[in-house]
């Protein structure tokens, strides 16, 4: 007979594979924290080259400094004094939100840039404050230290927390916890960035009116609250200016966006705002004249601050907390930021590289008066479109803003704060998405809804409840995902040896008595339960459709290609799964087992006990395998027709 | 040209399926709380069938009750008289573990299972204490509350606990929330019980040695030392009889094993060396002659305790906590107990209805004076070996006790607490499954950490913390399935159109210029990254050996057909490295994506920036489609011979 030819001749699936546990530990951790194989380039290299490689892959600078060229340095040197006019005004901006004196914002912008410089791996992120992170930052900490009544501590814990944000970041990076931020998804960044813009511009409303009173709390209602409440000190003069700046602003970003090649318009707007409202408020000593200013700015460079870490109870604890929570949102955002712009430029960067630089970065700012820095959005876009080449803009931005704080400090006296608040709302505008949003509703619900629990959560409670909410949303999917495997009943499509989704592919063929049914990935312990009674739904519906038909269920194929892993209660539910059949008289055939699979069913007796002759390299050998053992039975009967 | 037909004839991708987004939630939420579909049968009866259907849905004894016949009753008869047996030593032992008043172990035994015969759907299970849950509740609740100092207190926080136990269990069973028992996997169960047995044997010593003092911590430590530190108190008669004793029950278990017709001899062995011991202690007058007792019994059945529930702060909270986590613990046995049985009969048990049943059998328990009672291993396989048939079997077991309760309690007095612990520790040795902890180390390693993470957890801190680490440590290898999907290299299988993991087959051809990846399954925020990564790292991989081949890498196939689902931030994924791959002139092909994959794809305009006539059924029509657009670029060329 033919069919023995085939039986003889058919690929077989390869059972006798066989993997170490060391080796299989070896690997599932490589791919757990070594994903990207940073030294996947040096096995091939020279000792001598070895060590220089191991050496840049720690100090990226020694990468890209030696080959450094001039014509590099005249397209960083525009790209750094760019980013330098738009970060004092941001800096001061920024500082204010953080409740901490506007200086702090400008020392920000001078240290950690050249520490950046040194240990960063992206070519076009710009170091900065962060508006997110800096009222984060502010809502964390004052609700233990006040920043009015005691200034100087606060601004001390305000240290301590960018010194734990950065020693959080070093040993993410050391330890290559980079698959923690990987649980941050792009819908909860939006809906987070999202809701803390709208909250922020909410806040400026206390600038953009020129009130006295605020509310401390962060959430839509009571600052909505705050400003009607008080509409006794809204001041005419600041409002005007308001209106003017935004006006300016906007048109200067609209101009960006009609004229690409103007954007440095749209970049050095801001610090034109900072300067024509100095100019105004020096003119009218707006001060007296419902205009408040900054006041005060000292001269000199960062002073050192390493005495001034809080690290005895109980402030610890706030700052640990508090940088903590600031520092994993910044380190979110910088990575997220640094990996698009590589992108778009076709390159490569680190995530665990970049966290290493982002903590070296923020140690050293928390030891010379700077607070929480991390590579902002609109910052490092400018960055890009002014055309850096190297983080070597970042070191002329740095060398800028030292400039100006050696020489041009007592300048920034004037800066109305209505300026500022201007600055930062038309800033916060670029962050709320809008656009994203409904591109996710249409296109996933669950997304939505994900980027929805951070943006109301946010909004209407405070930023931490909105990031909870929307990231234990987002894990609870993951885990549905894994509890709820999705299962399917496969048909022939017509014309081909395929078997697909009857479901997607209605017009495909079911053969009487066989049921075929497609296992999601992976199965255990979460999900056994699950598909056993999955499975026991489906072998009973295929059993009423046959009988409708005068037919008996006899054979059902599992197809494992899509099953990834199996664990041991996997593995107990497949031999109760067998054993149900059985006593059905259902015949049980696997096809395509996936390596890793097949070692543990191996190991297991699970192959020993349904037969290795019911083990398939694909569908179509497992149904003319039953073809075949049907045949072998029926010997004297008519050769069934399928 | 024939490839012009090919193109024509192939087999196509359905792109123009869509699922609204109510009906896929309605599909989601189906599976996730309703996967065993229980009305699936009713909807094809008249209405009042249909009532009476619904009915017995909820009171699983209309299903039995009517059906039931005098045969039927004879095996339930045997079999209720026969756990009756073992309920009487096993309730008093119990009751010692928990620390409350032995008769409380026999009340426990009468109203519960009647309140089961009711509402549960399991002919095989039989309601009692169990083990663990007792010594967990007693070790929970001792903490606050002395039950030597304050006996009263602590016996009315123990019937609260047991009324949080019935509402936590009624509350998930009426949303569905088996799921979350799911997340106890059978290698947690497994270290978790051999690690309660040990310490549980471990307190024996106790009463096998007749101490006074104790102590009542339950870490393996503290407890070894107790007993060597009171070895003053080591009474020569209790450990005589103690050897005896367990001499019995064990050649008892013995003889069932080899002789397993002869289980009954097992079954009531504790019942008689209970009444042995009972009969040689009061010839000895054992209570003076170092053989403690267990002393008075009142007479007559269960008081009424509604009115001692403590629903007063403080001890409403220790009761609540104490009622979730033993109430865990002893829903996670039950179910697993009911539905192991079942399937040696070919029966199926409804988890969630099976939580509602123990739910309103512990809330009726809590209002008279039973503590907290679930389907204990050892008990429900003695009724399923003496052929119990339906529920009937605990009602007979109920009545047998009220007898018990009624008359003959006084004869108990007598029954020495070395007899009690003797049973303890046979029945315990029974849960240390050193076999199956075995199997999980060859099978996998991960899974048998886990389970030692629970048995070394429990024995050397507590319980608590043994569950907790196991489970954490089960969650978070979850959580890494899904962040770090496997993804493979494909081959084609000599002989065949397959296509398969190069890994897995060596044998198998790959196609120059040409790279087909396996992607695992779902692909979403939690594993976007890693996948760019890795494709990346893929295509520098097999770019090289192209390059070393002369030839350049022009082809990707991404096989999607494992690909459950993907989320916002997946799609995002792909079309970075589509771009990525475009900039490299690298052209992509998805194939065999699955229905809710392609929908979102299609929505997110993936397809059309792809062009669709890159989306192939198969692997092999993938590489026919690259080799006829290779072909017609090359028209002039020589025709390129792959």
């Amino acid at each position: 007979m033919g069919t023995i030819t085939w039986e003889q001749s058919r690929a077989n699936v390869n059972l006798s594979s066989r993997t170490t546990f060391w080796k299989s530990l070896k690997y599932q951790l490589k791919e757990a924290f070594f994903p990207d194989d940073p030294f996947r380039h040096m096995s091939d290299h020279p000792p001598l080259r070895r060590t220089w490689s191991f050496l840049s892959y720690f100090f990226p600078i020694l990468e890209w400094a030696p080959k450094y060229k001039p014509t590099l340095f005249a397209s960083d040197l525009l790209a750094g004094i760019t980013i330098a006019s738009l970060a004092i005004p941001q800096g001061i901006s920024y500082a204010k939100l953080a409740n901490v004196p506007p200086i702090i914002g400008l020392y920000s912008s001078f240290v950690p840039p050249l520490v950046y410089a040194v240990f960063g791996s992206s070519n076009n992120l710009a170091v900065g404050t962060v508006a997110a992170a800096s009222l984060l930052l502010a809502s964390s900490i004052r609700g233990k230290v006040s920043p009015e009544v005691e200034p100087e501590l606060y601004l001390h814990t305000v240290f301590t927390a960018a010194f734990f944000t950065g020693l959080l970041q070093l040993i993410f990076g050391i330890f290559r916890l980079g698959i923690l931020v990987d649980f941050l998804s792009r819908s909860t960044i939006t809906g987070f960035m999202g809701g803390t813009a709208t909250i922020i511009i909410l806040q400026q409303f206390k600038g953009l009116l020129g009130l006295q009173h605020f509310t401390n709390k962060t959430d839509i209602v009571t600052v909505v609250h705050a400003v009607l409440a008080n509409r006794r000190e809204w001041k005419w003069q600041s409002a005007v200016l308001s209106l003017g700046f935004l006006v300016i602003l906007l048109l200067a970003r609209r101009l960006k966006e009609k004229v690409p090649r103007l954007f440095w318009v749209n970049a050095i707007s801001p610090l034109l705002v900072v300067v024509m409202g100095g100019i105004i408020a020096f003119a009218v000593d707006g001060k007296d004249h419902g205009i408040p200013i900054v006041g005060d700015l000292k001269k000199g460079l960062n002073p050192i601050s390493i005495s001034q870490l809080q690290l005895k109870s109980p402030y610890i604890s706030v700052a640990l907390k508090a940088g903590l929570i600031s520092g994993f949102i910044a380190l979110a955002e910088g990575i997220a930021v640094g990996r698009s712009l590589a992108l778009l430029k076709n390159e490569q960067t680190d995530g665990n590289k970049e966290m290493i630089a982002f903590g070296i970065m923020n140690i050293a700012g928390s030891f010379t008066s700077c607070y929480l820095t991390t590579g902002p959005f609109s910052k490092s876009a400018v960055n890009y479109h002014a055309g850096c080449k190297t983080p070597m803009s970042n070191i002329v931005m740095a060398v800028c803003i030292m400039l100006v704080l050696l020489c041009l400090t007592p300048l920034f006296k004037y800066t109305p704060l209505v300026a500022l608040a201007a600055i930062i709302v038309v800033a916060m505008l670029g962050l709320i998405e809008l656009h994203e949003m409904k591109h996710l509703f249409k296109v996933d619900k669950f997304d939505f809804c994900v980027c929805m629990a951070a943006f109301l959560g946010v909004v209407f409670v405070d930023m931490e409840v909105g990031l909870l909410l929307s990231v234990g949303l987002s894990i609870i999917r993951a885990l549905l995902h894994v509890a709820r495997p999705a299962t399917c009943k496969l048909g022939k499509v017509t014309g081909t040896e395929l078997y697909r989704d009857l479901e997607h592919y209605p017009d495909s063929t079911t053969i009487p008595s066989v049921l075929i049914l497609q296992l999601g990935s992976p199965i255990y312990f979460a999900n056994a339960n699950y598909l056993r009674e999955r499975i026991t739904r489906w072998v009973e519906a295929e059993g009423n459709i046959s009988k409708e038909k005068g037919q008996d269920l006899q054979y059902i194929v599992f197809d494992m290609g899509g099953v990834a892993a199996i664990d041991n209660t996997g593995i107990g539910m497949l031999f109760e799964v067998h054993r149900m059949l059985r006593k059905k008289e259902i015949q049980v055939a696997l096809t395509n087992p996936r390596l890793r699979v097949v070692e543990k069913l191996v190991a297991a007796n699970f192959i020993d006990v349904l037969g290795k002759e019911w083990v398939f390299l694909s569908i179509s050998d497992a149904v003319s395998g039953f073809r075949f053992a049907l045949h072998q039975a029926d010997n004297h009967d008519e050769v069934l027709q399928v």
